[in-house]
């Protein structure tokens, strides 16, 4: 069958080695294998500011790099290692580079590294209580701990001093899917008010989120079988500072139900993509009320803001929403992959989401008094992730995730008076956050269209240098640069090299 | 506002510490962190075959533990380290534990965490092929080693020696995702065959699977919007050994096309949770073929075991099936989460899934020559799983994965002659991998009552002696223990050792 048997005939069960066989988790190839990446990572860091943060690859790159076919013996680790260093390196993108203001940042810290190695070794599959209770109750107390750094309502908690209510959490992949089981729930609770004989009712549910927000979810909406007909992007302008209106929410909702369709979810975001904006929470659940709507807030980028208190106001209403996402992986120092979702009531997810097949099931289980928080995801298995996230709060404290996230803030608004200060450039909505949206305005007889192609220029030529890399995006119809601080790695001087590039950039453009 | 606060008047931007402020991966800390995680585990590892593997603790127990406030201040990283030994770790399920016999081992390798942890620290996200082109190309190649292994066919492969086709793979956290994602395509193209309005066409379509299949898949309908009426569990029965009939399946599929329903997607599995159960892959693809059903297979655990030629048959079919997904982080040495799955055509799967915001516009994307995963998948966000898989393929070799395979089987088969040569017990169903479903059969006057009981007590005692950990299943109504070998510390002499266990606590049993 190929050259890539081995020959089982040949094969001897309990090991020619003396050790007995491979080891695959062997004690010395343990500590010899992470001391390896431990160095790798400690050089990697040291060596990132020097790299082009964008690499310079053409499509297939990699494949004409390294071998086509997977090998047929063993090599020493050394060789992986190796093609790492010589092939892999070279066509990243780094996002952990202190050059980096494109998107959102990963941040990321010692602490979660650590955190999210031990689960990596631990390797367990807490899908119910019983199958892991330290890893449930640990992602049970950090979601707790976050909750109350957030300030967010006793009634999104797990536990608080009054014992256990209806709320609770559950660490998820990503905001994608914290949208996609809500939906769920609120589809089916839709559905079943409704009177529904099976989905039969679907194509009357509507859903409504601004047109600012992401575009995973009009995606997760699909997903969960929602018409496309019936979700609703509903426009916003700069009088608003491109946040939902609610006034306009109301407006198409009542026409909706006139329409003989139901308002079953609206989707508020605190801190779009595109240029943060900052949807009104607590109007949106007071427009939602009378439609027995759901009200989901995603504030997978700035919810990590409002663990400040000058920043909380953001969360104005959320007591009264029944839930919200938000991404310690994006903006609370821990890696990838961690989004925190609350809900009010927790069983109006887990109507939708348990599962309960033989092999699972337990004293514990039936007890009710424990969590399985499988029944609050879409898959099974999942990773110890809560670890992470604890060893982050515990290390650093209140303290010094705050200073974290003003630090960024005062960086971008650094970077936001220097924008200001030079009659070249505008800034295009107002910073809430760390995020600055600019561009070279129409000068000295431009028209809007020159602006828009000298600021796409100016973003090539930026990245293309390997010293910067922004992302763009358009609001209110023009072309935007948007400048996104708080990589792990940055500090002021990288802040400024980049502003400095800008101008030079911007002024060789402007000659050409 | 509370305790938690720091004073953000007091606050000074950049920084009272001579470093210049708070540095999250501060170069020192991110050496001392990782070097203290690597004792950690290397220490566990070594306790872990001493270590209960299933802990004694009732529900709450470490909150009782830990404090119930997030910290306001920050603490040395010991102080999470003692925290973690002293309150956690007492308190876990030992997944990676010798005596761990329950579910499906989550296998892993050296290889594997030391990918894992630098996947950490580089913290890529890698949604479009520019956002890092090094993570998907690598997360791609990874995918087609893997698909070689397992032969699958060039259709499958997102390259091949005759370019690139229409097939291709990704990597998801599970094998639910890779079940909901197929579904929706699956349900989108079938909406669009037969000319629906919308969703309107949602409540005709119905999807099909043996009653043995994962609880999850039936839970991924749901999610997608299939009718609960319309979702098919087909009964199976000892006549085939629990696997799918495609008689039957047939059958099933004619009626509901008499009925006006439209068969949609069939899921078929290649080694069942409960029993180890394989469906036949090719006969159930020439009867979707008579639909227009998409077939997707679900080889999730026993996928990895036919990397070895001997079990290759098990996927006999697979050319004519639609979609394939299997997880390295059960059987193939890779640490959670990693589940690999393969379209014939991806263009049916990002048809349903592709976003194109105005931020992740980019030339390459554009261009049509590169993949971006993102639109294969739920979320946008991902971590860089790739560099796992590949590190383990990379290491280990076809050779030494293959010996690891065929070195738990050799283990379960050794453990299933000690059944079978002892009268007290019956092995329930053919052995097909590395899983034994076995129990106490009625003997000396027992009941089949008696013996469900014996057996209900031979699990609890088992478990809470500490030195095994397996978990039960129904089969044919009756209640059967699963002896599921493969976790990667284990040895022949543990495997001797629970067997030896068993054997005395039946006996303890029988004399009670």
């Amino acid at each position: 069958m190929g050259s890539l048997d081995t020959n089982p005939a040949a094969f001897s069960v309990f090991g020619d080695e003396a050790a007995g066989g491979f080891q695959p988790l062997n004690a010395e190839d343990v500590r010899s294998y992470l001391h390896k990446a431990v160095d790798f990572i400690s050089d990697y860091y040291k060596s990132l500011e020097s790299l082009p943060v964008l690499p310079d690859v053409k499509p297939g790159y990699l494949q004409n790099e390294l071998q086509a076919a997977p090998p047929t013996s063993s090599a020493p680790f050394d060789v992986a290692m190796k093609e790492l260093r010589a092939s892999v390196v070279p066509g990243m993108t780094h996002w952990a580079s202190p050059n980096f203001f494109a998107f959102f940042p990963s941040t990321n810290s010692a602490a979660a590294i650590a955190g999210d190695l031990i689960a990596s070794a631990m390797n367990t599959v807490g899908f119910t209580w019983q199958a892991n209770p330290a890893a449930t109750e640990m992602e049970v107390l950090a979601l707790d701990w976050l909750a109350q750094l957030l300030r967010l309502p006793a009634s999104l908690m797990n536990r608080t001093a009054a014992g256990r209510g209806t709320g609770g959490g559950v660490i998820l992949g990503t905001t994608s899917e914290a949208m996609l089981v809500t939906l769920v729930a609120a589809r089916d609770a839709a559905l079943r008010r409704s009177g529904s004989e099976g989905v039969a009712g679907l194509p009357r549910l509507a859903v409504y989120a601004a047109d600012q927000t992401h575009s995973t979810f009009f995606k997760a909406c699909r997903l969960a079988g929602f018409d496309p007909a019936n979700i609703r992007s509903i426009p916003t302008g700069p009088e608003t500072d491109y946040a939902l209106d609610p006034a306009k929410l109301l407006e198409v909702m009542e026409a909706d139900v006139a329409a003989g369709l139901v308002p079953t979810y609206i989707c508020a975001t605190v801190g779009t993509t595109s240029s943060n904006a900052v949807d009104p929470v607590g109007a949106i659940a007071d427009a939602a009320a009378l439609f027995n709507a759901w009200v989901h807030v995603d504030a997978a980028y700035a919810g990590s803001a409002c663990i400040c208190p000058e920043f909380r106001h953001h969360l104005a209403g959320v007591e009264r929403v029944d839930s919200i996402s938000m991404s310690p992986h994006k903006w609370l120092l821990t890696c990838l992959d961690c989004t925190c979702l609350w809900v009010r009531d927790t069983h109006r997810l887990t109507d939708s989401l348990e599962t309960n097949p033989e092999y699972l099931k337990n004293d514990a289980s039936d007890s009710g008094a424990v969590t399985d928080l499988k029944d609050m995801q879409v898959g099974v298995g999942r990773r110890f992730r809560g670890l992470k996230l604890w060893m982050v709060m515990r290390t650093y404290g209140a303290a010094k995730l705050q200073e974290h996230i003003r630090s960024d803030v005062a960086m971008a608004k650094m970077f936001e008076e220097n924008v200001r200060s030079d009659d070249r450039f505008e800034v295009v909505v107002p910073r809430n956050f760390a995020l600055v949206c600019f561009r070279i305005k129409p000068h000295g007889g431009m028209t809007e269209e020159d602006a828009d192609e000298a600021n796409h220029e100016l973003m090539e030529r930026l990245n293309r240098t390997g010293k910067a890399y922004l992302a763009h995006t358009v609001v209110g119809g023009k072309f935007v640069l948007r400048f996104a601080v708080g990589s792990s790695l940055q500090e002021e001087r990288h802040v400024r090299s980049a502003w400095e590039l800008i101008k030079k950039t911007t002024a060789e453009i402007m000659q050409d």
